[in-house]
């Protein structure tokens, strides 16, 4: 969405300032942003294998490279978000954060935490982090989203993603795909085997990637709000719990 | 060093590139580099009145601003880094730390730790950071510097200037001062009240600060050199530990 995921380190900018007026407009209060690394992080940590932990030295200056690749699309947003008037603060995942085996194992979340109280609005990102066991990994946007969700107890994630959310089979094969708008964690888990069947695209691996890591938060009871945010609005009407093209996932039953 | 004071937000870039090409061929391990903030963070940062903690609603963009430009000199400085083949990170302190009244109050040391371990170099920076009392601080790097040093217990702590390190007295009032090449802590005591004395000029209180805030480490027997890093070399000469133009700050005496 925020970069042109074709083209190696390029921003979509038109894309990125809409995205910050609409979070402008809808001037809501104890937000966070996350967003991912697109065409910046991914061909980076992709060429030195970041994701499958220090194996050799020669990773080093990749590790390196793929973390100012995240701090520079990151200040592309933030600088957007300032542009819209939002006070927009950057927190940098991997300085506060340690993953154990790919998962977040330590994060300091008290700076963030004051950030929120005081009424600025953090900016984090899926970054390459250090991690206890494998030296080094990718924490996702969405690990990151998830896990947050729940540390800070929010109401509700919206994940912002380019197609209209959730379907009943793919789109992109089958004609008869229906877009679901509503969906409860029971209903998901039965429709997970189906998106892990599909999981041929890349789009549908990301989506399968995606509902793994929000579930847990679901399960808490934080409301999972998939939209378009390809089309215009579609963030504003969702922050300002207006209709929106996208899917609702609840968790639909009581947690014993 | 690193800026142009006279312009804002204009970095020094040969010298940005000199003294990563320095540090690169020093080669030394256990390296962590902490630069300030030159004309990027500190006009912004007045402008909004950072240092005095929060007073009002019209500071908020302001501290988003003065963040935003530390991470713009940073990644001027990191991507210089990367490029003389040194693996540097960037650690960003605000988002790791928080101040009591403007002192180091919380650090999570431990990505900064891990990343030394590994043979990164880690890249900090003075920055606008939050506080338990007054809402926000400006933390400055002589302050990271030695707390950092402390706790990492460093063997030494290599500050670069642009003047010949500590003079006798003011060298630009007094013709007769002369360079100090070494210095203990009792003496460097009794000089204060004349570094006092004679802080009307910028370029002076900024050294006394500097000392002020680097003799809590000396007097944990970590050696302070400082070097002026506006001439070639001599930055790798004092990693290298060669004889530079500066000034050896030492204990001097057993602290009971």
């Amino acid at each position: 969405m925020i970069t042109n995921k074709e083209k190696a380190m390029t921003p979509n900018l038109p894309a990125i300032g809409r995205l910050a007026s609409e979070i402008s407009r809808a001037n809501v209060s104890s937000l966070v942003l996350v967003h991912g690394g697109g065409s910046f992080g991914h061909p980076i940590a992709k060429q030195y294998s970041i994701e499958d932990g220090y194996k050799d030295q020669s990773q080093m200056i990749g590790f390196s490279k793929t973390r100012q690749a995240m701090t520079k699309l990151n200040k592309l947003v933030v600088d957007s978000l300032i542009q819209h008037n939002i006070p927009a603060v950057t927190v940098q995942p991997s300085s506060c954060t340690i993953t154990k085996q790919g998962r977040i194992n330590l994060m300091e979340e008290k700076p963030l935490k004051k950030l929120l109280e005081m009424g600025f609005v953090p900016v984090l990102y899926g970054d390459a982090v250090l991690d206890s066991d494998i030296g080094f990994a990718i924490l996702s946007g969405d690990q990151l989203v998830s896990s947050l969700a729940t540390r800070l107890e929010a109401k509700r994630i919206i994940v912002g993603i380019d197609v209209d959310g959730l379907y009943t089979s793919d789109p992109k094969t089958d004609p008869k795909a229906q877009p679901i708008k509503h969906i409860t964690l029971p209903e998901l888990r039965k429709m997970q085997h189906k998106i892990t069947d599909v999981r041929v695209t890349d789009v549908t691996r990301g989506m399968l990637g995606k509902m793994l890591e929000l579930i847990p938060a679901a399960e808490k009871g934080i409301r999972v709000i998939i939209v378009n945010a390809a089309k215009p609005n579609n963030v504003y009407k969702a922050l300002k719990d207006e209709m929106f093209v996208g899917t609702v996932i609840e968790r639909g039953e009581a947690v014993v």
